[in-house]
This record gives structure tokens, C-alpha cells and sequence, in this order.
């Protein structure tokens, strides 16, 4: 097994790009090098190569051209999710690595494409979801597959962030006018999800209403839930990307032997069968068992993906688990406009 | 305005009669006097005369009896809720004060008539819901109310209660073959709703799963709902009576200027625009304002029961708001069965 650097080429050098520059130094030299990277606009991928150190040899406005270069082990995609399709059939024929950025796809009929192909490829496909990578919640997780609170009977989930005109996102194009579903919603609520099933499991079927108080977006900015498990428990969960200036995750997960408390993901309470608040060590212990070596969000998932190339060890999320977090966003949306209940689409 | 005490007659002689009785002790002498009482069972009766201090010549077997009973001037039902309407038109039509046990009825039909009933009423009809006695609820209704925290975009509230196989309340008939819709939910849900209403305003539609955990329950047990509310905002429920131990309300309501928490009916944060939390002075001095003169719960309801008598002044919630909480339980139900929105029936 090579323990040489995996030579990464990123497509699309927008703001993303320089994220993940810092995370791949993060994560270390000896893990990652950044050899190539495209942009339809060259003088973008130019700067971005000039700035992180891309020869200029190796700057591609044709995305092909970049999966095609020989020295390029493995392709980082961030582009707008409705070219994430396209760019992974074209990796996968050339025998590259691949990650892209979630959602997993602008609708359920690429995302399947984009599992079926993950399942028949000898390279890893990675979908970029760095909210998998929180140590804490895969301890969460681990913790309630394991029985810790009994069998799941119902939770409530709130997720606010803040209403920011000023965010650079919103000047995007490609968010002002979405292809995937939902603009906002589906960007913001597959990280939700990310969040929720580890510790949930699999939804069942959604009924939801949504409604929208800021002109800058596009589609509605607060989605409420209410959700049918896979495994017969029932609960609410709320989406707001419209809050004056509050930003908070948390879950709570009532079982048959206790109950759980999550608080973005940093923080955890755990209640025993009498309602006490007890020590959450074997909650705690079960971190180093995260994917991600201890890393979280962005450096985390880029550990991942070195061990999924280098170890073949599993990622934190795979495309069937991608799949099934737009299904949900799919599925309420088409609540939202039914006012019924909505089964979640299977791979 | 006379200020004799308010001679009360108690129709039914259960659990809650004793609670009752505390309570009037509690609230003063000088504004309640226990008169007389009726049950089915004589005996019961009898024993509940001779420990509250009520003269066997007042001791009734058919609440029909008490209501004509000359020394009594005000009724208080504490029958099973399919009994309210009959005993209400009675006690109407002898000029009687009454008060009666929430859920308002066993069925909208029945509520509609009582709201209907109580409007023409010379007398002052009061359904007890000791939940729309708490202070600091009524100084968080008053303070949203008032724009304190902008328009409500969203909120998300979680109301688990243990389940325990010891309760009193199992034992008894009409819980276990209950005529009212829900069995637990609806007698358990509408004292959310007198939590819920006065804060974020009426309810306009709901979509909803639910499950049961506990052999004992007659009906489900859990309840998840989403809820559109009429001012345009949408949130989630969550009600469950099956929770390990805990036992726990929790609100929190983003509007477009700010953020309240609210949890059980103690402890209340506020955050600002910029998400900062700030003094809720400005919450709790609206405290001096809730009916009940200070006190809350059953001695709460009480209390404004008295002033409403001897006053006129308003009571905490109005038999239209009770109708407006068992309509959402209905509602919900509705949607549990049809898997589809529903919107709540209105007087």
C-alpha cells in the first residue's frame, strides 16, 4: 500500500476551494498534495494555483482535462451539485478517486446513478458531507446503535441558524437560482440529516409545512417536520435559516431506557431510566472510534478520504446514506405542496 | 359586589376532588367554602363530606340535586369530561356559577355547544385548565405578544412525560375505556396547548405521526405533529408519555428580532438580534399581570375563578381557546389516520 501523498485536483476554485486548501495543510503534506485544479474562468483557477502553489502546467478550464492528467490521483469537485453526475462518471471511467460536495445531487434520479456507480467503482467515491466528521456525534451515534438509551421512542430536533444578508452565499448564482430542491433548505438540511440519522436511523415518511420570511432567498428558509422512523419511533424535527442571530443544534432522543441530549456538537446530557443525569463516559470513550482520525468538519472528512484511498476503510457517510438524506429533503418539499404525508424514494 | 365567600358544590368525589379541596384551602377561607357534594356512590360521597367538613344534609347522589341545592352557588364538575355539557346547561339554566375539568368535552360537537352555551351565560362557566395559571407563562405570552421577540418565524416544542405503570391515573375506568378522542393524548396534549396558544397564538393546521410504546395506554402514547400557525409562522410538537424518567417542556420560539427559550414553566432565556442572551426583566415584570393573583396551577385557577365571580374579570383561558386546543388534538388524530394535513375546526 503506497504511503506516498494522494495528488488531489480540484475542480472549481471558488470559495470552497480555499476551504479545503487550508484543510488539506491541516490534515498534512505528507497526506495530501495539490497538484492541478479548473475553473471555466482560467484567471480564477490561474490565481487560485498562483496562490496555493499549483504548477502553472496544471491549470485546466476544462474539467476533463484535469481527471484526464496522469499525475492527478484523486478529483475534488466543487461545483454546483447538478454537475456532480457527470464529473463522477467521467472519474471513475478514468480510474481516479473522486469526492464531490453534498447534497449528492440536484435530484433523486442523478443521486441514484451517482450510489449505483459508487457501488460498481474500483476508486473511492466520496461524497463531501463534513458533518459526518463530528467526533462527539459519531460517539452519539454509536452509543444509541448500541442500546444506550433503549429502543428510540421519540426526539425532537431544532436547527437554527441566523438570517445573514451579507453572507458571500447569497451571491452565488448557482444558490440564486438552484437546480437542486429547495435552494437553501436541501443545502442546508442534508447537513441535518448528516447530523440525525447516524443517531436515528433510517427515516420512513415526512409530513411538513415550510414558510419563508426573506426575499433574499429564493425558496422557503423554515422547514418543520414530523417524521416516521424506520424503526417505528416518531418525532419533530425544525429548520430555520431565518433566526435574528441565534445559531443551535439540538436533539433530543427520548428511548425506553433514557434519554439523550445533543447540543450542536459539542455538548451531550445523558438521563437514566429515572429521569437522573448521569456521567457521559461511555459516551465519550466512544469518539476514538470516529472516522476522521479525531478531526472534525472539513479536516475530518479529508482524513477519511486519505484512509478510504490508502486503508480501504469505510467513510463516515457513504452515497446510499447521501441519497437517503435528499430523499428526505425531496420527500418534505413535496409535502409542503401535497399537505400529505410523504414515504421516503429507496435507492 | 358581595364578598361573601363563594359557596361551592362538588359533583364528583374522585382523585381530584381532594386536590381541589387543598387548593381551596389554600387559596382562603374568606373566598371559598365547601358546601356540598355529590357522587354516584353514596358512600364516597358520604367519606369525602366527612373529611372536607361538609354537612351530611348536602351529601348528594345525583349531581342534578346539588345544582338545586339553594346554598350552593357555584359548581365545580369533576366528572368525567363527556358528563360537562349535560351538567353545564343544567347549572346554566339554575343561575349557577360552574366550573368543569378540561379536556372542554368528549367531542367538538359537545365543545361547540359549551363555547355557544357559555357566551349566553349569566353566570360565569370556567373550564379548569390550571396549566394557563402559571405566571411566568402568561409574562412570556404577554411579552411575545407585544412584538418582544418580532414576528414568530418558528418554534419547536418537546413535552415527554415518564411513563409509569404506578399511576393512579391507570387505575381509574374512564382512562382505560375513555369517550373522549386520544385516550392520554387528548387529556394530556390540551394542557400543552394552554402552554402553547397564549404564547404562539392559534393553531391553523397540523400534520402528525404517532406511536404507542406501553401495553397499558389505550391509545398511542406519542404524538409528533408539525403546525401551521395562523400569524404564517411553523414549528413541530413533539408529546410523549413514555419517556424513561424524564420529565420535561421545552420551548423555544425564533422570531424575526429575537429568540425566547422557555423551559417548563420556571426557567425562560432570551436572545437578542445578535443572538446574545439578555436580562428577561422586561419578561418576568409582566408577572404581576396573570390571572390567579399570583398563584398558579390548580390554586391559580381558583383564585381567578373568584375574581371572575365576584369581579367580572377575565379568566385565563376562555371555553373558545379550550374548544381551539381539544380541535388540535382532533386535528392531529385526524392526520395520524388520513396521512394528511389537517386544518382545526373552528367554533
Amino acid at each position: 500500500m503506497s504511503s506516498q501523498p494522494i495528488r488531489i485536483g480540484i475542480i472549481g476554485t471558488g470559495i470552497f476551494a480555499h476551504r479545503h486548501n487550508r484543510a488539506y495543510q491541516a490534515v498534512g503534506n505528507e497526506k495530501f498534495q495539490l497538484v492541478a485544479c479548473a475553473n471555466r474562468s482560467k484567471d480564477k483557477a490561474v490565481a487560485f494555483a498562483k496562490e496555493v502553489g499549483i504548477d502553472d502546467s496544471a491549470v485546466y478550464t476544462n474539467p476533463m482535462d484535469l481527471i484526464n492528467d496522469p499525475n492527478v490521483d484523486a478529483v475534488d469537485v466543487l461545483l454546483p451539485v447538478q454537475f456532480n453526475r457527470e464529473i463522477i462518471e467521467a472519474a471513475v471511467a478514468a480510474n481516479k478517486h473522486i469526492m464531490f460536495e453534498k447534497p449528492i445531487a440536484a435530484n433523486l434520479k442523478d443521486a441514484r446513478e451517482i450510489v449505483l456507480l459508487s457501488q460498481k467503482a474500483k476508486t473511492v467515491v466520496a461524497v463531501n458531507e463534513n458533518w459526518s466528521y463530528h467526533p462527539l456525534v459519531c460517539a452519539v451515534a454509536e452509543f444509541v446503535n448500541q442500546g444506550g438509551i433503549g429502543e428510540i421512542i421519540n426526539f425532537t430536533y431544532d436547527s437554527a441558524r441566523p438570517y445573514s444578508p451579507n453572507s458571500p452565499y447569497h451571491a452565488t448564482k448557482w444558490r440564486q437560482n438552484p437546480e437542486h430542491p429547495g435552494g437553501y433548505l436541501s443545502d442546508g438540511c442534508v447537513h441535518d440529516m448528516a447530523h440525525l440519522v447516524p443517531i436515528l436511523g433510517k427515516f420512513a415518511s415526512v409530513a411538513a409545512f415550510a414558510t419563508k420570511r426573506h426575499a433574499i432567498h429564493v425558496c422557503e428558509d423554515t422547514l418543520a417536520t414530523t417524521i416516521k422512523l424506520e424503526n417505528g419511533g416518531v418525532g419533530v424535527a425544525n429548520f430555520t435559516f431565518s433566526t435574528a442571530g441565534v445559531k443551535k443544534m439540538s436533539l433530543v432522543v427520548h428511548g425506553t431506557k433514557g434519554t439523550i441530549e445533543l447540543t450542536d456538537d459539542t455538548d451531550v446530557k445523558l438521563f437514566n431510566e429515572l429521569g437522573e443525569s448521569v456521567d457521559i463516559a461511555p459516551i465519550t470513550s466512544l469518539k476514538a472510534n470516529a472516522p476522521g482520525n479525531g478531526l472534525a468538519d472539513v479536516e475530518g472528512e479529508l482524513a477519511a478520504f486519505y484512509d478510504a484511498v490508502r486503508s480501504g476503510k469505510k467513510l463516515g457517510v457513504s452515497s446510499e446514506e447521501a441519497f437517503h438524506h435528499l430523499a428526505f429533503i425531496v420527500a418534505a418539499l413535496k409535502s409542503v405542496e401535497t399537505e400529505q404525508a410523504v414515504k421516503l424514494e429507496q435507492v
